[in-house]
């Protein structure tokens, strides 16, 4: 604490990302970072644009990875705002739709960082309690003058919302703006993409750095309409003109256009999802029904806290949220084939341990 | 303009950066970039790490990349802090030691990007007015209560304040944080790092844009003491927990380590702003006395629009700032030595036009 904080920074309570170990080799489960490389084509136009251009500035715009997203998701670039990762995005969007004071509706289990930017920038929050089965009941969106924000797939629950739901939510908050986070759709979710020329209050966030297997390169988008974008695009300039670097810019491109790897790494992934979670209830876990690329599980042998202690002796790492209602469970990314295949034996040793 | 914007996306003036040209080819004088490449090593560090780690997560705390930065200034890497450019250090020094309300003071003339900050922050500015030779009044400074910040040198005017005068307001402000703008400090100026330890509430930033040749990347950096870095990492912890990715803090550290052709590129740069400021005093220009990698000059045969938009039309950009009491210089970055060649010729070429 120091005399010069201001008080935000005095009160606040900042998010705590996952553990990046850096001296004992884990198997990483913590993050839901992609088991596999990125595109080869993404690196090699990396290794293009590392050259004497890297002295130039980049394009503020990023006009060209915006017309390649915007084409690939059949909008108009206008319609598509780029940002540092996913959390940027999500950050400038309190800030360019929420005044001090507005309130924010959101799960009560959800990406704990909606409430860290709420926080951080004056914005009030309520939150919606899920029932037991970790579902959302829609009726808590349902108030006209609150903005919305959620993810889908929810996480760390890894639910899903039908495009229909998401369809009602936007008809019932037609006041305000409704964010809808999809950072993980591409492993099973409906995007809610579709639905942007019809409704101008939703804005949709996503990321390369889960299905596009980037979370080195920070690079998420929003897309919505053009004047929600134009309201990001002011909070952008009035914060950072240049958020994206020339690299960023240039993997990103190819990430987007490289269709065919990123279809064939999602598809591996959902089928590891498949495996891990038929094992895993044979091994008695309860196991939330995942659309993304990682399952939240609890045991009724042992507590989450403990299983997680035991998993990182063995030199695994997953994911436990100290928070009431999911204190028991871990979310676990799913890995390779192999990685799980080890994750699932070592769970093995240990709950023949608590037997 | 939209319904769902904030106030303060409503009401706010973003800032503007100098033009990327993407269809003509310009010499670009600008943006103050370097005219030469960056360090082989940045270069040959990048290539290196682009590949299969790109999927993981960067290192949130860049604990590589501190070390590097603190040993080069003898400082701890506690007294460190990374962000996405300089602009976004100190965007998030706005947030982290001023609350809404509260006043800070810079100079009339300087980064207009400040003023950008303050009003997304709701903190009120207060500027000071330079003199007839753009230097600034230090007594301006001297307001217990109030935050400072102002770069040195200058800019757009490249004045550089002595390290005594810092020292003064620094002892005068002890109240508030002092920020210290030093992206062009490497090309003349006094840096004041050497005081950090003697004074808790400095704050200096700077960038490997400039005199490091990397504007591409997007690193810039913040040192003070330990407290007030806390105090930014709260911040960044609260928007984007890892704001550089791999391959900028892979970059940026061979940037720091290579001090050799650091030193050569600026003493280069230094030597031809030297030759053009002689030319340009030949031609009867008014020549600021630059310590950075730009010089701001002006004519009394030509208004200062006018020979931006004649310079355009030559296929030279250089900045030009609508405001009072500058409207008639420009801002013209050093380029290499050929570029600055050309650049005289056409000067020389415009002003016969008007004789």
């Amino acid at each position: 604490m120091s005399k010069y904080w201001s008080d935000k920074v005095k009160n606040i309570e900042p998010y705590v990302p996952g553990e990046q170990p850096k001296d004992r080799k884990f198997i990483k489960l913590n993050t839901n970072e992609n088991p596999y490389p990125p595109s080869i084509k993404v690196l090699n136009a990396i290794t293009k644009a590392t050259g004497e251009s890297l002295r130039l500035y980049p394009d503020p715009e990023g006009e060209s990875l915006r017309n390649t997203i915007a084409k690939y998701y059949n909008l108009e670039p206008s319609q598509v705002f780029l940002g540092n990762g996913s959390d940027e995005v999500l950050a400038f969007s309190f800030l360019a739709f929420f005044n001090p004071g507005d309130t924010i509706v959101f799960p009560q289990i959800t990406y704990s960082f909606y409430e860290v930017y709420a926080s951080i920038f004056g914005v009030n929050y309520r939150t919606i309690p899920l029932d037991n089965e970790f579902n959302i009941p829609l009726e808590g969106f349902f108030i006209e003058n609150d903005g919305v924000i959620f993810a889908n797939p929810n996480a760390p629950t890894g639910k899903a919302l039908p495009l229909k739901d998401i369809r009602t939510i936007l008809e019932k908050n037609a006041g305000r703006v409704v964010i809808v986070d999809e950072a993980y759709v591409d492993f099973g979710g409906e995007s809610s993409v579709e639905l942007i020329n019809e409704f101008d209050n939703l804005l949709v966030i996503t990321t390369l750095s889960k299905s596009r297997a980037l979370a080195g390169l920070r690079v998420g988008f929003a897309m919505g309409n053009k004047d929600l974008i134009e309201g990001l695009n002011r909070v952008k300039n009035s914060i950072n003109s240049y958020t994206l670097d020339r690299l960023a810019l240039a993997g990103a491109e190819e990430a987007i256009k490289d269709d065919e790897y990123f279809n064939e790494i999602r598809g591996r992934i959902v089928q590891t999802r498949e495996r891990v979670t038929k094992k895993l209830l044979d091994l008695g876990f309860r196991v939330i029904e995942s659309k993304t690329n990682f399952v939240f599980i609890s045991h009724p042998a042992i507590k989450g806290l403990q299983l997680f202690e035991k998993l990182r002796e063995k030199g695994i790492l997953v994911r436990h949220f100290n928070k009431p209602g999911i204190e028991n469970y871990l979310r676990v990314s799913i890995g390779t084939d192999e990685e799980m295949e080890f994750f699932c034996e070592k769970i093995k040793e240990i709950l023949e341990m608590f037997d």
